[in-house]
């Protein structure tokens, strides 16, 4: 049986991070990958997706954005990411793999069946949609977000369900490109995880590139039609589509892994529990990152924690800092959040103060008035920033500041004393900050 | 003679907002201006070039930009801030402040003649353009940039003087419309202040748009023709234009203010000495802010010394704190400095890291791949950053964080751990952090 160092399940963003650095550091490793090399996102979501937002800014046509969105995916072509890993001295096994016994990892599919020894293993399989309970729902013509993203119809009719980042990104870009969109979402708000001024100003957005918006409407059934669907609401609201989107949110993809024979039990959301450092504490040189953790969805998240797996088992004692997890929605006005949400501030009185951009000389020149910033400050410790949301141009860019603000705990006398330049959208955070700082002297004339 | 507790000198940027925030605190106040309330910012600097600029990115028309322009500088209509100011309780006198006696402004112009006295005063009186002393120039079709950017007029040949930020803004402006534009340099590089790499690439940019760049040419004569002028360069070069643009400096407007008969004595460069309370140490109850004080000429910096005079005159104690002050050129790309640049480190040993924008996923996204990002430290202290520079798409939004990163000295260990939403232009921050932070475990197989 190959024995090596470290065995990664999963060669996604999180897996060949952590495969490139530990190979790098001499360590033996190998990654076991079922699908592309490189995993969804640069493939099959963020990126495809982000291209498609861009095309659609840009008044590009579907045929365009298509074809644009195809080349920097690479046409699903993992070959240069696979190259990387050889390169970088990592041996990429295609094929699925779960625990045989503690110490062997079993792969089938692939060439044939193996099995693999490791002394750390790094479990980094990502995660899968999760269709909501409806009745009839697996009958009908429906994509998860991977195939809208890697498909080039455009439907007449489309059904998006749920109305999180990539629900309302897919939202924009099909009603960009012209299809009759409906969105539907069990929540009272766009994006619910998220502010309610942020949903607000996101719906507005989304009606108006043309989407119909159905807010707190569950699904209750779904019927197939001659060509299309229907979906009947719970309040008894009848709709009809060609196509409909499930983007009603996703799980750790852990079934079948075998993690009950290393003696290690899922947290009550189906995740791998993880501590600060990305071990898993059951289990002994076992360790995870990425959706896996069930601690955010996010690309970033799953490099972070990964390159805390690669310095912990190269040796080093870092710990994870979820303080400052960026949440970004790449509409236009974009939306990032970050930190503590209003809507899970769980007990937290929250001291809030807010700024619209049409308050900035930017956006005057952009000609482009939507948008607001809102600051968050907790009041049992009312000096530093605990979270924030913002809505507008670029706001996954400029909130990068509030972000390292939250993270580092700088004190909110210093945010408040720190100088943006004229004109910029960060100028907005100005008058919040100097508000939470308690330094507000009145309005400044301009 | 009427008295005022506080008389401010200038009513732009930095007079505006002190006057409004003391009126606010109940004192009573005069500004005394002599042209557009609200000062060139808005209407003959900062705001129409921007405008122009974002209609040059949007590939409008020159009349279509010009009355964006137009109406985004309101005509040059300061009545809507003059009404400001009169809601705030300011009392706006239109005319020239000068010092008749300690204690005394006299003012003439405008409605006569009149003399204000005050307990406080400030002085606001902002720049003026200084032309280089080649000789004729004084005699040949010359534009300030004000006057530039308050025309209708698009030379068939310009020819620019100086590629400091307004020189290479302008040029772009004009040579997007389509106007041959020469550009010329005495230093050896654009933005002869900033990072050599911030130069090369705004240079490329800038000849890509179409312009003719001649570095390391001072001009040493000028000729009025029929119908323009030539040039003569030091080396011979003969150039000729239709109009040529001085943008080659500028220095605080302070002649005939009669400050010597306050003690004042300027400094070298011509400005108004300031402590780092915006007190003007040899005159008891005198203060300064914005180019008058020659720290820097950005409304940035106007408005941050105002807020720092309005609480200090109102019984505060705040300083300054000048580590972390923007330089911002909002070409396209843009150039974003801040902190120490390497060509004024003054005998500091800096280190450097950087990493060029085509690295991250945005650039692919965006399908622009110009740009770069280079961070300083200093030697004797390697765990803060002391500078950056930038050049790339909205640079001036995400270099925000770096900048609350210098002023508030965040640990570079700490940065290094900050997460940035992908895919983002922030994320070419990350592999120079982690590089200054000792943390740079290799490459991440991304």
């Amino acid at each position: 049986m190959p024995e090596f160092d470290v065995v990664v399940l999963g060669g996604g963003s999180a897996g060949t991070l952590v495969a490139t650095a530990a190979a790098g550091a001499g360590r033996s490793v190998a990654v076991v990958e079922a699908g592309l090399a490189g995993g969804e996102s640069p493939y099959l979501a963020c990126i495809p997706s982000k291209s498609l937002l861009q095309s659609a800014r840009r008044g590009e046509t579907w045929e365009h954005a298509v074809a644009r969105r195809d080349e920097v995916t690479a046409h699903l072509d993992d070959s240069a990411v696979a190259s990387r890993l050889a390169e970088a001295g990592v041996t990429l096994i295609r094929g699925t793999g779960r625990v045989g016994e503690p110490g062997a990892i079993e792969v089938s599919g692939g060439a044939g069946h193996s099995v693999l020894g490791y002394t750390d293993l790094v479990i980094a399989t990502g995660s899968e949609p999760v269709a909501p309970p409806a009745e009839g729902l697996t009958d009908v013509p429906a994509w998860t977000s991977a195939e809208a993203l890697t498909c080039p119809d455009l439907p007449r009719r489309l059904i998006v369900l749920g109305a999180g980042p990539v629900g309302c990104e897919l939202t924009q870009v099909y009603a960009s490109f012209g299809s009759q969109v409906t969105l539907v979402e069990a929540e009272d708000q766009v994006l619910p995880d998220e502010a309610p001024f942020a949903g607000e100003i996101l719906a507005d957005a989304l009606r108006r590139t043309g989407a119909d918006l159905r807010l707190g409407s569950a699904v209750s059934k779904a019927e197939a039609l001659g060509s299309g669907l229907a979906l009947i609401l719970a309040d008894g609201t009848r709709l009809e589509g060609d196509r409909v989107l499930l983007a009603t949110g996703r799980r750790p993809r852990l079934t079948g892994l075998g993690l009950e024979k290393l003696g290690i039990e899922l947290t009550a959301a189906g995740a791998v529990p993880v501590d600060a450092g990305c071990r898993v504490p059951a289990a002994d040189g076992v360790w995870a990152a990425g959706d896996a953790t069930g601690l955010g969805c996010y690309t970033h998240t799953a490099r972070y924690q990964a390159r805390i797996v690669a310095a912990n088992l190269l040796g080093g004692s870092r710990s994870a800092d979820y303080r400052a997890i960026p949440r970004a929605v790449y509409t236009m006005p974009s939306v990032y959040s970050v930190g503590i949400s209003p809507r899970h501030a769980s007990g937290l009185d929250l001291i809030t103060a807010g700024q619209d951009l049409a308050e900035t000389a930017r956006a005057a020149v952009e000609d482009d008035e939507r948008g607001r910033v809102e600051l968050y400050a907790a009041a049992g410790r009312p000096d530093i920033l605990v979270g924030a949301a913002a809505v507008g141009p670029y706001a996954e860019e400029w909130m990068g500041e509030i972000t390292l603000a939250i993270r580092a705990a700088v004190p909110l006398g210093v945010l408040a004393d720190a100088v943006h330049a004229f004109p910029t959208y960060g100028e907005a955070l100005e008058p919040p900050l100097r508000e939470l700082a308690g330094r507000d002297h009145g309005k400044d004339g301009r």
